[in-house]
């Protein structure tokens, strides 16, 4: 057995906002995930996170959480993680039902980054209402980091996803198709690609397992549209029959590629199946990713990616400063062997000064396993 | 800012018991680390910890504290970590005193396995004091894996210490001597040093790094002695002199090498300079660690090694089934060359299913890393 330490039972009003933010990834982007709580004293008496994209904001969600338990807000203190909107987008602006419903207090986590939405807090103190902001600013920053990179770049939200041994192998130097992480982790793998728009893997990844790539979790939201497999590699498959993700849904499939394989007869092949193959530019084995990942986003509407390596790919998105998440399972067992594979490949020569540094943003028991969520630093 | 679960502000009694017994951990040897604490309906009234060996055990220090408080311990109930022990050692039979105390109830966390000291809860119950077995029970068991590894064998208890980046590495492929850990992490090892007997590496790291091999706390208990510096390795150094180990404590030094190095110019040379050569058998680079950790704790009474590395030595005391506890830290950083060192290496050809495989006893936020403790599973 386990010493975990227990959680706290009662966590504050704005953890238990970011809890309910969290519920919300995937489904709402490219907005931000916000949840917030109404308090009545020391007692949250109503919730509510913005659920999809085009949905209600988080502090409409409370406010009819509040109105269909009876609660009237007059008087009392709404926590949300970020700024509320003051602006007509998909909803009126929150602000404005804010100070309808007479709500006395807001504590805000974060400012909102986006000058269009921006100008709730000015809006709410104008109206008379106490506005704090800065409560776990750091986690309600973090939550929203997809947001902040959808906002500030044209790339896609890039989530890599490693489990590795305590020797930071991934695999058997023969490269079988062996698990290395437990049952747990794998569900949470699951998960994971639940709220992702496409599933990107290295050429090594995709001949050695021959993925199908989907999400393969036994309950799935309504309408789910598996995510989009992408292979990265300068070698295309000489016979999209061979291949699961080529033969089970090639309209559902890219390839990125050199230049010139994007122009060979396998690239035909693939593209008379329906597969799609798009050219990058850079030599094999480090094409420029950064073309790639926009087209994603603005050629097919995907926001959040998830990396499942290899070790050469995940460098090079690392490497590249495309690596914003990393969600990082130890499995506590030893390989020791040397010529396996490692969870990041391709350096060569480098010092511990020139490592890529991250920061553990979280940390959780998964079965036999624990799982490190990471961010740049 | 991580979002670390806070711990929960008050402890069971028993977990609260596991917490005191740990403050003896390295003191204590060859005993096992034992704690206590007297509980009056559900508030923690006096606590006590087996401190150091030949002294006080637990229950009678917790007793102690229990008078000095002015506090009856009469008809209260005592949790305890190990059975309380039932025969006259150092110390006179803890059932005894629990006896003429008059505690009402004693909650034992596990069996004494010493069939010497056993025999305490049977006592106990025959003087009609209710007594349950079992709370905690895995954590007390692992509280006292020394003390089983004493028990039950010649060996001594062996700590692996690592400390290795998300890709599993130790050092850059130069092997230059830097840190890979935070400062934080480096005084928790030099803390782990301070209760050990003897600080193991092999040959790669003493040539690369020409380390100390002691604990540099700036505050270390009074009659403080540094650990004996082992170094196994088939190849010994020319120059005693250019080593700061044999320069600076050769009386504290022990080489481990292979038959043929014992009987060499080298060795003797180590050996004027006061330096101790034990041949190990085995080839080199696979050397038979067991009998000189059996040496280690019966010539020189070394109950507990902790062992630094390299990732070869590592290895082959995970291999021989000497790695009894792993502290790995994990430095959220990626150095991405596969040609660097490995915390683990020297099998070749292994398969996922050949993995050597550990538990997680225990997980910790180190500065801004990770430190995860280990037991074999």
């Amino acid at each position: 057995m386990c010493s975990w330490k227990a959680t706290s039972a009662s966590p504050t009003p704005m953890a238990r906002a970011i809890e309910l933010a969290r519920l919300g990834r995937g489904a709402v982007a490219p907005n931000p995930c916000v949840g917030a709580v109404l308090v009545d004293g020391d007692r949250i008496v109503a919730e509510g996170w913005h659920m999809r994209y085009g949905g209600l904001h988080a502090e409409r969600e409370c406010l009819v959480d509040a109105r269909s338990k009876g609660v009237t807000p007059r008087g009392l203190t709404m926590f949300v993680t970020l700024e509320p909107c003051n602006h007509h987008g998909k909803t009126p602006p929150c602000t404005q039902a804010l100070i309808e419903e007479g709500v006395a207090r807001v504590v805000v986590g974060t400012r909102d980054p986006n000058p269009v939405a921006a100008g709730g807090i000015e809006r709410l103190t104008a109206a008379g209402i106490e506005v704090e902001v800065g409560a776990l600013e750091s986690e309600c920053r973090d939550l929203i980091a997809d947001f902040l990179v959808w906002q500030n770049s044209h790339s896609t939200f890039n989530i890599i996803k490693m489990a590795a041994t305590l020797d930071g192998k991934i695999a058997s130097r023969l490269r079988r198709p062996e698990p290395v992480s437990c049952a747990e982790s794998f569900a949470r793998v699951h998960a994971l690609r639940s709220r992702v728009d496409a599933i990107i893997v290295g050429g090594s990844t995709f001949r050695a397992d021959d993925p199908s790539l989907t999400c393969r979790l036994t309950t799935l939201p309504d309408g789910f549209v598996q995510p989009y497999g992408v292979v990265i590699t300068s070698r295309l498959p000489d016979d999209p029959a061979r291949h699961v993700l080529t033969r089970t849904r090639p309209e559902r499939t890219i390839f990125m590629t050199t230049d010139t394989s994007a122009r060979s007869q396998e690239a035909d092949r693939l593209r008379e199946g329906g597969t799609s193959v798009w050219p990058l530019p850079g030599p094999p084995g480090g094409l420029n990713l950064s073309l790639g990942l926009e087209r994603l986003r603005y050629d097919l509407g995907c926001h959040t990616t998830l990396c499942e390596g290899g070790g050469q790919l995940a460098m090079q998105f690392v490497g590249q400063g495309l690596g914003d998440e990393i969600v990082h399972f130890v499995a506590p067992r030893i390989l020791g062997d040397e010529g396996a594979p490692s969870a990041y490949s391709g350096r060569q020569g480098v010092t511990m000064a020139q490592t890529l540094n991250y920061r553990i943003i979280d940390m959780h028991p998964s079965g036999s396993d624990i799982m490190l969520t990471l961010r740049p630093r």
